[in-house]
């Protein structure tokens, strides 16, 4: 550990075994970053409850315990996303080893243990149709880990507006909103005519053909006539929900 | 002209100056195009007045000051798309010697002459914002040409959707709609959910970064959530006003 | 229900409980669209039959199942597209729980239940190659349940152009044709030489290489040097379905 | 003005003129938009200061300043995104002659007219190079116009990263970062490592080849590997712009 | 067949039964393409030994089974490309039934029944990898069925040029070359400067990552250097092969 | 030259001044190029005819000029593609110098000078529409200065087939084909299920929107039911003259 | 073999048999590359030990074994990427036939037998996340296998960079950098910030949404601020380690 | 300056008013960028030589005339790229205001003052066509000004490799390739199988249709079946000058 490796240097000019200028040297070619980058990190932790969150896709059962299991020894709190029911079986193991709740979401495969009790401020989740529900349950779950409150309203595509207005009150006391979906991604210039709240979309992969496995929702979203849009990447419900936490924050901490 | 050589064959058969036999052979090598093909031209302009249309870019000014020419001639009325204010000079010519008003559509760059002054049925015209006007004007002017009653109603988009209520009596009347928006293209998406007329969507270059020239329009519309709306290649109005006045012309004629 | 709402607080003016000027505050802030949409919807399923449609690639059985379930109770119909062997199991179970007949076509995978038995005007249906087909059949099937009179020509393409010559009665007596294709995606040109009714052409995904999945015959379709095209996105029989009865039914209804 | 027709309806329902069932039939059929979406938009003129902004690419100068004029009226302020210097003539005559001060940002081609004097809360808009500042402004400026008090520190790519340093106090005062950038457009990630702060991402078409006019940048913003930024569309620097502002507002106005 | 209908109306001209413009009529409302079309194919079976080829993919094992049943019966010969294993047992069997003789190859997936014993003039067709093989084993394989004498030459990209000049004699014996390259798809633009013979590049699908499922092959091609190359779709061995044919046939029929 | 040292260290053996061993490693270490590609280089002058041929886009008029004068030195004939009036002006001037005949093309911007006066054989050159004629005639010009006797008809698309069909003889009699069309590009497969002709298509660039610049109409090609077909880059009309002039020559020369 | 057929010429010139204008004549026409590549093909595996590397991707396990044989039968060496379980198997046993040791890196799928036991210089392989270690394995084994001393530093993102300081004497003891990064690829840009040391970026496939199967990487990567970055294939660790072998090579061979 | 602020920490140490903890503390807060990043640019300059240099596209003559002054009393050289005659004619002013020789290669729009007299090592620079010049040029005269020798041998395409044979030598005695090809990008493929050096591979932009400005090249580049190949963003000479720059100087510094 570097502090230590500092606090020797300065002990050492203390006592007078090392002179200024050869101090000097020595902290100039200290890596920096074992000072800096560590430490924001840790004040990271500290502020926003955000641990490392493991991206399971395209990792081994084997690494994905390694690190749950390390994840979980340092803070007892646990998000894997994009997860196959065989990690779940894998990850819940390690969980009961360490005596952790844990709950699969099995629409979007998110993994969340030890998410806090307390829940603050206030996010909404919107989404287009029902095949974009797993989208929106990613954003909903990953948020509500960070420590927003949130709700969703589900299937408010333009064959059920009237859903959406029957949640009015729910969006009119979020802070901000997230809206998923797919096809022609229409949906947040539609809601972003109906309010004034920030607004995240979220272009999913439901559509075929000219759907291009959601490019054509992510660039009509970019494309919004409702300016200041906020866009993620295809299916990013979890980054999604990683925004809205923190600015639902900004108002939750002023 | 072929009717004239299959008379002459028939002739020869009736009168014994040709067998049976011959006359099969030579009836068979005839270009039969020049019996179908020819016939259902003459028959379509005969029952719907759509003389050919001249697409003015990429062609140099002697050739459309030709065909123009030879067009006026035959039929007495032009349709020019695409043209710049310098086909306009030339063509105008063209129809000051044939005293034919013409007149040019700056915006859209569109030239007509003898139009029919008396109009059918009704088509409705509706763009999203200025900025897609030059393709509703393509799109009016096409079909009001061809000779269908034509409404536009524009500046129709997420912020102006007012005005489209207090057009409402145009849009019930229409027995078609073309709807013409660049950006992400969702106004078809929006008015498909209020109407059950067919609609024609015509995606715009209009917008910047993705909207990629109009390509993400136009896929937003191929994925609209409202499904049967026709859709259009970017920019081409003229080609949603054929179909409109097509459509419309299947009602007046019935 | 809405109108109760206003009713009451009409009532209540009446009455004299509520002055104008509550009455007038409590009105503009009810949900608009509780009024609108609802009625729109209603409107819609009142003229024109055209049940919700579930398409159920990316659904759950589960989900499937209810909804079918409660459509049928509502409207004793029902049409699902992109449907697994699967989905048929599971939803002809809840329809012969409703008592109602159900059939799968399993080249383009589509359910229908309770369609109409007579069928109104005129719809032709023609595609390209035997590989089309499953795209041709979803179109079919949707304009049929929707309630048009639907006649098929199969296999026309370049190589077959003869057996549309021999359904040419087919085509003279629709008012509206959908033309299936894929690969270079030329038959809607071809056709589009020969009458002047109008064309809704599908591109479907079949080819290789540079078919790139359907886009080559979608943009091919979107070129046509015919004009007045109406293009949908690739494999969308459905939604040609849909736009060639709203057509037929302007025809017939007049 | 339809707040009078409802008031006259409810006046003649109070009188006994119309009964309870006219009266709702009446209500039912206005369009329910000049009362829902007009109110909406006149609240957020009112809470937030958001003026119509007026997209001058593509716009003929005879309508810009028609628009112009009619928004000086009402607002006595103005904004023109993506304009030229002759449209900043036009619009500088018009401003004229309201007597309003108008200023035009050349680099960014944005015209300004009638911004508050007093800023609010505080964005940081950054740039990573000298090539990406036209873009940098335009969020500024807009930003400011808003009513957001805005700092800049311009060309900090990897090159100039000490400059970030020098400014981190401005950083760490703003509630919400703009990160212009383009090439490979990897600044976002590299600042989304040392804050935690929401950030929003506008990549440039600064670059040349690959960068393929914005779209790598635009996709390696899409899928930083810091999760939550919020990308805007290619040289968006409007858009960002009013999602800094309405963030910034969420904490000051609380 | 329609021959006998022409015949008939002459017959009945010549007799005196039938007036001239009665058979004018008659003649000009038959569909002309059963006349042309027809006679067209019917020629170019006669001249070519081209029949009918069945592609494969995404047919159903019923309709193959028909079709092929049906071309056998017919011509006594049959080409099947993109075939499956299952597709070749299915047929077999059908060609059993018929005493006719089928091979089935592996790599390509191509079924070849009752092709000409005598071979005649010489195509050559190369390979650069062994990946390429089977687009290189399906032109061969059809060239040779349409009855063109063919040599191929495999492995002969950069690492294996040598291999090419042990074959320099096929080639120079050879009327036509054709070219099956992935990857970067160099090799008809190498053996483009080596020779003055019509070639034929056929892309392959060989590669990963920018290879782009052979796109990048494809396009390399169209850009080769050496003027006057004849380009095939990705992996359409086929027509590479049906083309060779041709160009070889036009020599040996002089 | 390499001829040379070959001599030399030949005649060494003769003498006995080097031993045998000695001239094989001597043999076997000189550049083999010098002797095999420069003297293919001169065969293919010697046997086709065909001088290098100046692609003039992006190379400067000095640059070009004195490439010309060398070519005209050595071979008195001269091609030139993609050229401007100015290269066309100065390339003149050299021409005048050496006293031989150039020609300017203006639509194609080709230039040819000393054409081989005899023609051989016969090259049909079709294109789809009047703007599609500057590629043609780049296919035209440059097979003729090859040496090949070409006739073109213009202006043959769906909308002018009776005019392909009037040009019957001239499509018979050639030997190959030539088919240059834009848009959709259906062209070639039309007239593929007319002839059995080797067909060369050209895609051109004409048309807007999903045209992407004639990628449609060369995917459309590359995609064409009619197997077989020869496809060239986007506008390349000089390949095209290149290959049809070859494959004539193999009928010619045999 | 060539060289024979050399000497025999040189023979019959010493004595006499042949005279030197005919000898030369032979000679030309000798087939160059016979002597020629063969050649270079020899002296390469000479000087670096290259031996030919097999692709297994896409190749049967017959014509793999045969190969592998082949390879170990003249080089006693063997490396092959891209390969399965199935493939090691297979491999695996002809090792064992060679009594050669063989290992299999599951990660990559690449397969080693009898690499160099003494490793020369240094190359240092940096990875990103661990989804990008199958890339990173791959690179580390092919620059090894082939004689270079390789470190791995793995997971240094931008969340880790901190163990990238830890390993900054390998990075300063390396001749060359391999980085491996998906997503937005913005590792070697940051690395680039902070070394001299030549930098071979290879972009993984790593990432969903418009990082495109691993080309926004690429793209980003081409695009990087730091200029001079060599850029290889997405996934292609096999070529990143070629490339830092033979750099490596140029400082331990001088 | 930071250095100072950490000298008074240790003074401050020293001589007791500070104890370590405080130390420790006030150290760990320092930006630690103000130390690490600042020197390494220090170093950089240093070592390499490499000055800052100017992309001059799409920046006003103003900016570049403020930098290249500062950086001229900076180091007293200069090397601007992508610049125009007009930033020339500016630059010019101010060289010869600090009294240094400038030189601008028109071609590749380079600007270079203060390039060192004495070269090292070697680099060669190969370009495919004439139009692939301006590319080369940008690549070496890059390389050059960093204090490389380099030699260049333009036109060596396919149909010209017989002068890279007369340039045998100066590859042999180059360290490393520079290979600038456009249209189908074979070079360095070609060159790649005939050579053992590093080579560095550069796309230009030459080419029409599918070369898709260059893209074709940089994919096929990519994709080539000689591994290890360097590859450049598209026209990116300046790139690959600094890459060579750095490989050469690897063996040069040894």
């Amino acid at each position: 550990m570097d502090t230590k490796k500092i606090q020797k240097v300065l002990t050492s000019v203390r006592s007078g075994k090392m002179d200024v200028k050869d101090a000097l040297d020595t902290l100039k070619h200290l890596p920096y970053e074992d000072i800096g980058i560590a430490k924001v990190d840790h004040h990271r932790e500290l502020r926003h409850g955000i641990p490392e969150v493991i991206f399971a896709e395209g990792k081994d059962l084997g690494d994905i315990r390694i690190i749950a299991d390390s994840m979980l020894k340092k803070t007892r709190k646990l998000l894997i996303t994009k997860a196959s029911k065989e990690v779940f079986n894998c990850v819940g193991e390690v969980c009961k080893h360490h005596k952790i709740k844990v709950k699969f979401f099995e629409k979007s495969g998110i993994i969340m243990a030890g998410a806090p009790v307390k829940k603050k401020g206030s996010v909404a989740v919107l989404c287009a149709g029902t095949s974009d529900m797993p989208v929106a349950e990613e954003a909903h779950v990953t948020a509500s880990f960070l420590g927003s409150r949130v709700e969703s309203v589900n299937d408010v595509g333009v064959a059920g507006l009237h859903r959406l207005m029957e949640a009015r009150k729910i969006l009119s006391d979020a802070n901000v909103l997230i809206v998923a979906a797919g096809m022609e991604g229409a949906l947040p210039s539609v809601i972003g005519g109906m309010t004034d709240k920030p607004i995240i979309a979220v272009p999913t992969s439901v559509g075929y053909g000219t759907s291009l496995g959601g490019l054509t929702a992510l660039f009509a979203m970019l494309n919004s006539c409702v300016p200041g849009i906020a866009v993620m990447n295809i299916d990013n419900g979890f980054g999604a929900g990683v925004l809205a936490h923190k600015i639902n924050m900004l108002v939750v901490n002023r």
